[in-house]
């Protein structure tokens, strides 16, 4: 029997109240399958740890990471404490670099039970997943500012796509849409306006696109897409998109689907050569932080998410299952949280979903 | 009496639908209130010209176009014939630029009459007005591609923010919103993740922000930002917010308010040195062109707008109420084109409301 190392990080706000039912959840999964799933637990990437160390990580944070199968993490980012761009820059942004977990998969899914913000979608009518690059583009440590102080102050940030960094995230998308039955692939761009990095994205796509004839391929600019993931959200199968743009739709998708309290996200290093990290989109949030009222059901989910990374792919349905029993139950039946609707608490959710595995 | 000299500029796919029924409702307008309108066609910024000219403009476009006190705009853009981001920099992009139309402002307003997508939203439970920086930020022309064709092709494309790029724009959000009943004032950022710009963008809004301590400020990170424009519209009056992020949510938002096919905008320069330009939010929709049944409102609506910017404020709430109007009366009594449910034509419904007025 395999024992998996896994790494656990809560971090700030609601991660740290969501990732013990998530692991509740991951520990009744792990008994009925009969798998050894070995939790460390870590206290840095947290403003807890910025407080006392000045720093979001310890110097040997990689070395001590890279011995797990995988990171199950909850959220960072506290701006009274430590700004923002500080505390993501200084630990998830690095992990996701540093680790090479180039793909940042996604799913926003219309639950049973759960009421879209949508007149009239019904569970089945959203099922999509969004496929976001996540190691470069918009996201670069790049640039600087002039003339500071003076009328004349400019501020540069650079996007940097790589021919390497765009083509394998979209041959994971390509591989991913011809695997599943609507074979139909998205792709975001913006190359009416953004006119230099964007025209090679859609270049790319064109050229991987002509590997794949049997996906279905179709772009949409950014400002488009957006509106027609209100509009249209049952015309998306898989959506492709650099690092922005997959932000941006991984957090509208999931509104659509009723609460970003649900969403989970996969940051994978498909080569398997370092750590892949689970953690949900929903983030620290801290106007709701401190009340255990938090939805633990992204945090839950990625657990699933994280089973089927790890090669337990019925120990990864069945814990998505066990979600989506209770989800189902309604309000009336089954203690959801105030986002679902209910007045049941994080601890009180995740109990059912733990006794549900 | 004042005469006011528009240049008329239909460009692309159902631009040259809508202008005509726009220029009906303008002209109608001008009767009631006894206003001279002189207007003056033009072909370019149009595939039709590139193709006939290899330019999307003429040489002495400025000069020409200079001469005018507003632009009636309708779309561009025509990909089976010239590349996007070719034929917007050649055109569009040129005239925000040149005539230093810094503010793109876009209302989003669910109206009488029109389904919203979101459940339950009424009239009046959304109306907000984006305020987009129109002349810089991410869409700059600044950048390139080294080492083509081999695995270290790399590509850069550079976002550039100044000092007053910024800070004018942020001037006029700001004295928008203390104008507004609810004085309340929505930044969009992403200064967690793009790590230089936006926390520079969040430093100058900040600095705005205390020389109008009666306007009500807060930020979201885009993400969160349109996923709540779908949970809770009702939250927001003035957003301001990047060129990129503004375009998305000047989509987005009117998705929200039922179609796209109603949302107008205008290019202004606040200053008036230059003319300022009133389009449709909507583009040249390729995929409805040359069937006559793209929705004229857009078109009208931006009518409205210029009218209240050539300082007409009466005949240009007049205008926008015939619109209200009409929308009211529903699919059943009114000639709604198919995006508001119903069957009517662009000249159908254009002809019905320059009736009204
Ligand atoms: C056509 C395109 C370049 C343009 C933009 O992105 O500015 C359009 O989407 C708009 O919103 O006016
Ligand atoms: C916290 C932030 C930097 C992060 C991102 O933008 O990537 C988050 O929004 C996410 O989606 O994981």
């Amino acid at each position: 029997m395999t024992t998996h190392r896994i790494a656990v990080i809560p971090g700030d706000g609601i991660g740290k109240e969501v990732v013990p039912a998530g692991l509740d959840a991951l520990h009744a999964t792990a008994r009925r399958f009969g798998l050894t799933l070995d939790f460390e637990s870590f206290d840095f990437a947290s403003a807890d740890y910025w407080q006392r160390h000045g720093d979001m990580l310890p110097p040997d944070w990689e070395q001590t990471l890279r011995g797990y199968d995988a990171i199950y993490f909850g959220a960072v980012g506290w701006p009274e404490v430590v700004p923002d761009h500080v505390s993501l820059w200084g630990s998830l942004l690095q992990f996701r670099r540093v680790f090479d977990q180039y793909v940042n998969l996604r799913p926003c899914r219309l639950m049973p039970g759960v009421r879209s913000p949508l007149a009239g979608r019904l569970p089945g009518d959203i099922d999509f997943v969004v496929v976001r690059e996540n190691t470069e583009g918009e996201y670069s440590s790049v640039g600087g500012r002039i003339f500071e102080g003076t009328d004349r102050e400019t501020v540069l940030q650079e996007t940097i796509m790589t021919r390497v960094g765009v083509d394998r995230v979209l041959r994971f998308a390509f591989e991913l849409a011809s695997r599943r039955p609507k074979r139909h692939l998205t792709s975001a761009t913006k190359s009416n306006g953004i006119s230099i990095s964007m025209p090679y994205w859609d270049e790319r796509v064109a050229a991987m696109g002509e590997r794949f004839p049997d996906v279905r391929l179709d772009k949409f600019h950014i400002d488009a897409l957006a509106a027609q993931f209100v509009l249209h959200p049952e015309w998306f199968d898989v959506v492709v998109a650099s690092n922005l743009f997959g932000d941006i739709l991984s957090d509208l998708g999931p509104a659509c689907t009723g609460t970003l309290g649900i969403a989970p996200s996969a940051n994978i290093n498909p080569g398997g050569e370092h750590p892949s990290l689970f953690e949900p989109v929903h983030g620290s949030a801290p106007d709701i932080a401190g009340k255990g009222i938090a939805n633990p059901i992204g945090q839950i989910w990625c657990g699933s998410m994280m089973l089927e990374h790890l090669g337990h792919p019925e120990a990864a349905a069945h814990l998505l299952g066990a979600v989506e029993d209770v989800l189902a139950y309604g309000p009336g039946q089954a203690p959801l949280t105030p986002d679902l609707h209910g007045t049941g608490t994080t601890a009180e959710l995740g109990r059912a979903i733990a006794e549900r595995v």
